[in-house]
């Protein structure tokens, strides 16, 4: 090898917590007080795209952020840095323990806005260290890199796994673990609804330390609520038992936003957009006489909706009547669903009135898998 | 006495719980899950009128409500009535006992809107309880009072008391008293801010049963969180410690709504405009380096703020200035505050635009006195 120069590009999927990480018992090493389980998107729509060069000519670290030349983020992108080097100067392979002395060039974006509200760095992280990976050769060590991840945005520990995916705060060392592969449960969809007119609230660092600090119900939700609740939805998942799976979902996401609120002062990320789709998803499963679809949010008003396949066309023209107003084809992104005439089930709904284009576009996608290597000769 | 008709018209306050009530141990019963604390507001502008009349020549009981002629509410109604009777039955005046087998007519009203979301059920069975008192000359049992009030509605048991008022769970009977008269902490005000749009939610009766069966918070709050609470609030009203009172009453409403929220489905009783209040508070009295205004919310979206004399001029200034859109004068109702130019608050608060309009109308109240018969001869 003469070319002294190596490079990788690599896609990474953001992950959707259905047991939510709010809290860290190690604020420096990113511990979560519980364990959490997320689900992997696929990377159709959305995914971070990272391309890593590594070089004994270049004369310092540099990273390109969403055509941003940036400081790579302060400590935590360094922490991840620094990290996949020591792994990397450990190996017993001479070139990856000669290239871990390198200067590293990072160029990164995401395809989908982040000013829309959409958690970017749990992609953003998981494909920084995946990319580094592929060029020190490290691809072996999937714990370590989990680990590594976590160091960067503690959820981004979860998004180096395709499917159904489990974040144990208690491991060592503390890192994700998945539960199925994506194709376990190929009948899953899930909607990414973003909401319109979010106005800015408090980061979710902030946010957790705050709430850890104030809330007087965080202990209890960490030591009595979510270790069940973990368990149920491992089984929910294994045996694809959608109600199940959905009513633990809801439960976990209203809990999330409780301790928001017994936070002080408290939290608010859930607007009255949020609040709407709540009513609408628990009408729509009266109506249906079932739980067809579930929600859940992250520290945002944006909503993510997950649903069967067979209920996908009729769900989606009862959302798409209440909160859209652009042409459907612009409305929903990724897997556009056909329509069916949604008259009768809006009927029954009686939604609110002035719910027309609250929310902005929603992106329909599967379970997806891990990142992976999109190099040509990769 | 030989006019076999006796009449007597009584008024009753309102009361706002500092520490709140929310889930039974006994439906039927009205027994509270945890002890509650509340604040009698004065009549001047908000009250319930009731006049009751006995007479043996009435053939039937009959009640008008608000202009309507009623079932007298039903169940909680008949209950309370039937409660009163047997006191009286069992008096040792053999006048009070032939008039328990009186029929009796009822004529009472609420002077504020009840479509406005105050709660009217607390003033209204106070009232009941405390007209029919005075006709049994049976003024003198405060305790079963207390209790009576109760089976017509939890909180009413508060409203027979004026100033700083406790209801015990956990009593034998079940009933409240004061904790400090209403003269204890004059300085203290509140302003009642009525908000616009309010949208039909769950009722109170039916909401406090879901959250008993389905919250998995509520009964640590209940057995370890209200407990120190109470003692704490207690503490500071006895000591009139305004910043920890304010912080107490601020926390517990949040956590009263974080139980609806982790209730499934779960209960929304703010809406956006009550959460831009919760923030313009917390701002407010970040720029005022102190705890200088507290706000508590009910199961509505209705914000009832509580601060001290020395606060009001200028915070009722900024209030209106952010949420008022009808001249002040009409804006504020019961004591008008004098206003003082709030240009530069407003300028450091930076409140969300599209507030204007958002609150209808504000009342401000002192703290004050139980219910009292108004008979020109009583």
């Amino acid at each position: 090898m003469d070319c002294k120069i190596r490079s990788s590009t690599c896609i990474a999927p953001i992950n959707i917590a259905v047991i939510k990480y709010w809290g860290k018992s190690d604020e420096e090493q990113i511990i979560p007080l519980n364990d959490s389980i997320s689900i992997t998107l696929d990377t159709d729509y959305m995914f971070t795209k990272t391309t890593a060069t590594i070089s004994p000519e270049f004369t310092q670290d540099s990273i390109v952020l969403n055509n941003e030349q940036g400081s790579g983020d302060g400590v935590r992108f360094q922490n991840c840095l620094s990290e996949v080097r020591k792994l990397a100067a450990s190996s017993k392979h001479a070139s990856t323990v000669e290239k871990s002395t390198w200067k590293v060039a990072i160029v990164s974006e995401n395809n989908f806005p982040t000013k829309a509200g959409l958690a970017s760095s749990a992609s953003g992280y998981a494909c920084l260290v995946f990319t580094l990976a592929q060029l020190y050769e490290l691809e072996s060590h999937q714990s370590e890199l989990s680990a590594l991840a976590r160091r960067g945005s503690g959820s981004a520990c979860r998004s180096l796994f395709g499917g159904f995916v489990r974040w144990f705060h208690d491991s060592q060392p503390c890192i994700a673990r998945p539960i199925a592969e994506a194709e376990h449960w190929p009948e899953l969809r899930c909607l990414v609804a973003v909401v319109s007119n979010t106005s800015k609230s408090v980061g979710s660092t902030e946010g957790m330390r705050r709430s850890a600090e104030t809330s007087k119900l965080l202990e209890h939700r960490v030591k009595h609520v979510v270790r069940d609740r973990i368990e149920d939805m491992k089984m929910a998942i294994l045996e694809k038992n959608f109600v199940k799976f959905a009513e633990i979902t809801m439960q976990d996401s209203n809990q999330f936003h409780a301790i928001c609120l017994d936070t002080y002062p408290p939290l608010f990320y859930m607007n009255s957009t949020s609040q709407a789709i709540i009513q609408l998803v628990h009408r729509y499963n009266q109506i249906r006489q079932s739980v067809k679809v579930a929600y859940t949010f992250d520290a945002g008003p944006n909503a993510v909706l997950f649903l069967e396949q067979g209920e996908i066309s009729r769900f989606a023209s009862v959302f798409y009547s209440v909160f859209g107003s652009t042409p459907h084809d612009k409305f929903f992104r990724g897997k556009v669903p056909d329509l069916v005439d949604p008259t009768e089930d809006v009927a029954s709904l009686v939604p609110e009135k002035a719910l027309k284009g609250q929310v902005q576009y929603t992106i329909v996608c599967n379970v997806g898998q891990g990142p992976k290597n999109i190099d040509p000769t990769g």
